[in-house]
């Protein structure tokens, strides 16, 4: 809530955020968390669960449209549908949200149909935007992007292999996707797919596009969902998908072809920032569980609570200290695209993409740690906020990926300051010469053994 | 295999042994390993999960004996139905049923199985023994150990509360219990179960006893099974169980009354290690599914091998030394408890204990992180294994309880060694002034600033 | 310098301050850093270290009063000498002068002087800001402040136990400081001392006080200098000093009897904050050096330079992320005190306090390991900043301290957030019912096994 | 001592070397201990301490020899002039003598001597070990070996440079080494001096040369010693020399010309494992040291002792885990290679060389931050303790050069592993075809959104 923006960036957010991130913050206490339960309840067992649209979720919707809470991720400036936050505000309303499971999709807030609206309100054409955009931007319908491939190293993407072909006045789709996050739900409606339809661009850049493909076109399988650790995220999902022969209007085509990569590029930063900042929500929230079980009265092993042994307020105040460096790190992102836009902060978003789901996953499993067996189980959101968190060291590219990048980047001043030193230490030898010094050198009156 | 013994214990293990050891790599290599998603689908969907009897283990159980792979965990020496190897030696062949999910069942050396045969082999009278321990060697049933309770921090075994009391020649219990691993399976027909049976003894580690529960005794309600990450463990499961009056004949005790302590810490010693060791075999698992990943002629982003890739190879370095370490401290303990009994090994046993559990998530995770979203889903072994051992840091009291324990018997040497170090000063003084020097200090010709 | 002020703060620092930050960069890059060897070979050998007064210190304390280099610390707003920057400010440009060893005191910026001054500035009275604070701040004399003392735990300040008794118009001191940091020059001339007045007083925070004692006073014994790992850090050097009947006016003592508590707190929030950045600029200047060395042609170990190898340009991302991630966490601090000062502020500070040694240890040390044996040795700044830093963790309370300091804190929020996940869990189970629910329970079903 | 060998080796260590143990631990605590401050204090200041040779050194060689503890690191069965014990033996030995900085030249088992000595026996002839291997055999000199050279990546050795060129019955010297340990002691009369004698060779492992060069010869300039974090290890030291046209007689060559790397491989194996003992007993003193720190009746912040506080006996329990993991793994190469040589143990050897002292430094550490500022002084033995061991980091190649090749080797099974596991995968769709059977596969029913 407002009361805990830090103060480094308090004076950026604007009073009517102020007001509307407390309304968040008492909208995922009071009806969101308790919700979760009631979704999980509600989406059944078995086969059910893909068939599952859980009604609590759609009162959610109907209570967050009331308070104002709807789309708030869409940028200030860019958009006319836009809210009007910035998005260091949207910022910390999203960590608010990522203490609740369904938050986000109450708030129509939810990935991947943010960064898929983001995509047609900046690249979609009005038709394209009139069929699709209005009723995600309604929360009407949902959506999936499927761009990550089983067959070839996706973390690069210039291997993707998807096949979008030109014939008359139809593109032709074939080949396979997984990790399509979203495409289990009934309400899942169109894919935004990302494909080659120019594999032999000399241009490694310009060989993919974007199309849109709606979810009941045919040619196309849904062959299963995957799991993360055991959990299938149902209805939600990540979908194993093929495509066979399967044929959509020329017009579905996003921007262009070869204008894939322009696409995701601009797709990607803002989506960074919302993971990263739901996961330091997941961590706050697995800090107040922690809390919880530390104080409970039932729970005084070797005669004393929880918190009175050992290491146990260690691990409580080195979460502290690691959630707020890594906020601070996503709001600094934040910050930066406010004001220079999201290509000036690559270096901050990949920052924060590497540092935020190393930090929660250590804050989450030392709150696993503290709960003992009922940390794994289904009686904590523990054991399954981890899991899903664990995804994001790997998904849009593993930290290694990130990490090398950046290395690579951080090394171009690797001439520069090579220079500066060498120019430091001339210095420094000119200036003992002038002040007729000799360094210290131990040993050095040794001239030798003779 | 016999092979890959690491030569600080290739003396101390037999022929016999190194014969057996290669069975058991070839049959849990050839056999188990390509079994363990028979097993799943053999399990089925839903409520059928908890009635289900794989077939293909009992055809796995049936080929393990004619190779002569049974009951290898039971300690030679201790009892007339051992086959007859060591700690050191079984530990070996731990190692590698710590490959397979099945392979422990398989053999008949299944947690919970071995630490109950081992309390009824030890502690049991004859009759116990013809009821449950000769169906438990022979494979026919599956038994239970009900100890963790959820209302009470039981990482501290003495806030135990189910209560046993005499009723005429009956035992009444009452009481929960949960983390009954095994009690899902159908075949499970024993509980044993720890409880107070004098709750107000002033010793509190006369207060429990430990007693002899058929499954299918009257007022035994099996509330849920817990899950782990997602992961039900079924048909095996973890169970959450109430007894409501619930009445056994006296003569179902074991040992006697005031006697549970004893009896559990007999348990644990051998158990801990069969843990470390399948675990150390897990970990292997991993890291060759890793090497498998990173030499994938298909995975090959940005031109590259993912062996190529920086930091890579170091991952594989790492785990290699990590695991051999970690194994040569469960090693040690096994080679003590075989010359001087677990007593004397609760030190090395309780450092396998932390160890290893760290040491193997570390390298699972690894290799999930090289396999990207493959690593956290079904299609490997690693995110089930990860979330598997990542119970054994908390199973049988936390690491920190552990540690704790470790830090306070080491620091019984405190008193002894400062006095060695006081007298060591002591004499480096006496030197000085016998040699007519004094130290150097640097600054000590300072002697004011008058 | 002012283009790469982190973007979250960059609109709160003044055009002046920018402005002074470049000239700071420029000053510690071209004049003080080429300078460091110059200070060292001044200093020269033995005894002669502690009776030094490095000419080359004079020439850029002149250079730095001629661009305005001067005071900078001392806070805006809070007295009538500030320069007149915030501690944000001030913090960006402590930084630029962490990378060199003399730029510090070549500013009039370096501790213990800082805090001294600041102890002056707030509760001396104008005749001790005459004698003192004057001389100061014009860099004519240095200073030190007494504190730690060798024979007690002073991690906990009311161990402290020299004795300062009023023995008519005059104060007694009696008792053994170490780690008296600048104590070994010869330009300091005054201690500020923290004893016990009052040792019998029943508030354990009001037993002390802090009084000013010449360094030329009768009964003062330098008895050495204390070295951090081999340096002996002379001239200024950390001084192990007894008082054996000193004898000082009465109107020595600052602020009144029993309020030495008081000044102390009041004098460490600035100081950590100096510190921090100081490290924080250590470790950019560590980073440098190590891309440097990774790019020297020269060294080609198997064919390929340092930076092709495995894991270094990670350890160069690493390095930026976590460098960034706790350099904000010390501006956040120095935003909060701005804003809210320093006692709001006890939070933020003790995460820097924290974060930052340690990240600037791993930091320099990964730059250690880069340059191989030149990396510890005389022949690059690396080892002697890390022994610097490496004090860090234990003066004024080492981190364990602070930790379990700032673990209190944060649970204090336990009983709060137990009532609200209590709370929310309560309505989770009203809306069940409402909605005529069940949670899934994996195998619910089996009631019994009868 | 002999009681504390790790179990899983006591058996191969004969009651000789056991007896032999005790006195070295009885020898090392009540005499070498002690005397680590005197010869500190016989070294002296400046440039005598370079010409230093302190008495009680002498007096505990001769005490040393009278106990029979002499030149115990001469593997038995290898050379005549062993006392006759395996590398189990004297590895367990120098555990005890890496306590004291003085105890390994006591009883003539010092590095570089070692090493300098196994070469001469090994490939000396016998002109070469009568004036050389014999005086250092009993004591009378010391000797240095020169390897390392400041201007190139010396990690390969392969980039030596050190010019080696036969001019008749000559051969003549040119260049620089630096990291020369035991260059500084005026008793060191020999240098083993590795070149290149065929630069242009096309086997870049045949083109280096051994030499023997007597430490008075012209043309020998001792420019300087290196520091190490500050100490300077004088009379030791660590000697940056140079070359020029240095002239000794052809039969000065070691074994042969082009055998150079021959001749270092055969040196390194051995002197890994002395060192990594070494630094366990260097781990396990400053455990103890610790441990009297804890209990020092005198430091009790807010009122506890620091045994007492949070996470200090967890420091103590994983010191004692990592200290026994790290002593196995390096017991395990002793072992391996008595039985099979050091050609055979080089995955072994690596494995110690790279976690033994990262070991090593993570326990030292813990002790300083529990002294506080003690620990980083002068008044223990821990600073310059860690010091040393953090050069064993660097030395011989870095930890990330070894653990590159040992990727690389365990990579090899890469082909083998991913054979094996796709046969596994193959079965399984066997046995699950024969059992007409499919996996499990969530979502798997919804064909497609039509």
């Amino acid at each position: 809530m407002s009361a805990r923006i830090p103060d480094i960036v308090k004076h950026r957010v604007s009073e009517k955020a102020k007001k509307t991130l407390d309304i968040v913050a008492k909208f995922v206490e009071e009806e969101c968390i308790p919700a979760d339960p009631v979704v999980d309840a509600q989406i059944g067992e078995g086969s059910a669960r893909w068939e599952s649209h859980p009604p609590i979720i759609e009162e959610l919707k109907a209570k967050a449209k009331q308070l104002g809470l709807w789309n708030m991720f869409l940028p200030k400036g860019h958009y006319k549908e836009s809210p009007g936050y910035t998005n260091l505000e949207y910022g910390l309303m999203a960590e608010w949200l990522g203490r609740s499971k369904v938050a986000s999709e109450a708030t129509n807030c939810a990935a991947p149909d943010t960064g898929n609206m983001e995509v047609l309100a900046k690249y979609g054409n009005e038709a394209q935007k009139a069929q699709w955009l209005k009723p995600l931007m309604e929360g009407e319908i949902r959506s999936a992007f499927l761009m990550t491939e089983p067959d070839v190293a996706s973390s690069d993407a210039t291997n993707i292999q998807l096949s979008i072909k030109k014939e008359g006045n139809e593109y032709v789709l074939n080949g396979s996707k997984w990790w399509s996050s979203g495409a289990g739900d009934p309400r899942c409606k169109i894919y935004i797919v990302m494909g080659k339809s120019d594999p032999n661009n000399k241009d490694p850049y310009k060989q993919q596009s974007v199309i849109l493909v709606p979810a009941n076109t045919k040619g196309i399988t849904i062959h299963r969902m995957l799991s993360v650790y055991g959990y299938d995220d149902a209805p939600h999902g990540h979908g194993h998908i093929s495509f066979n022969n399967v044929r959509v209007p020329a017009s579905n085509l996003v921007l262009g072809e070869g204008r894939g990569f322009e696409i995701i590029q601009g797709r990607l930063g803002p989506g960074r920032i919302h993971h990263a900042m739901r996961s330091i929500g997941a961590a706050e929230h697995a800090l107040e569980w922690m809390l919880m079980r530390i104080n409970d009265p039932k729970k005084t092993p070797f005669g004393k609570q929880l918190r009175e042994h050992g290491v146990v307020l260690e691990w409580v105040a080195k979460s502290r200290i690691e959630i707020d460096a890594a906020r601070l790190i996503v709001l600094n992102a934040a910050v930066k695209m406010d004001d220079l836009g999201p290509k000036a902060t690559l270096k901050e978003i990949a920052q924060a993409k590497v540092l935020v789901p190393q930090t929660a996953l250590a804050v989450i499993d030392r709150a696993v740690q503290a709960f003992g067996g009922a940390g794994v189980s289904q009686d904590t959101p523990l054991a399954n906020s981890w899991a899903l968190i664990r995804t994001l060291r790997l998904a849009d590219g593993p930290d290694e990926v990130h990490l090398q990048q950046m290395g690579r980047n951080e090394n171009k001043r690797g001439k520069e300051v090579s220079q500066k030193i060498l120019w430091q230490k001339e210095k420094t030898e000119q200036l003992l010469k002038q002040n007729n010094l000799k360094r210290f050198q131990p040993g050095s009156n040794i001239k030798s053994r003779l």
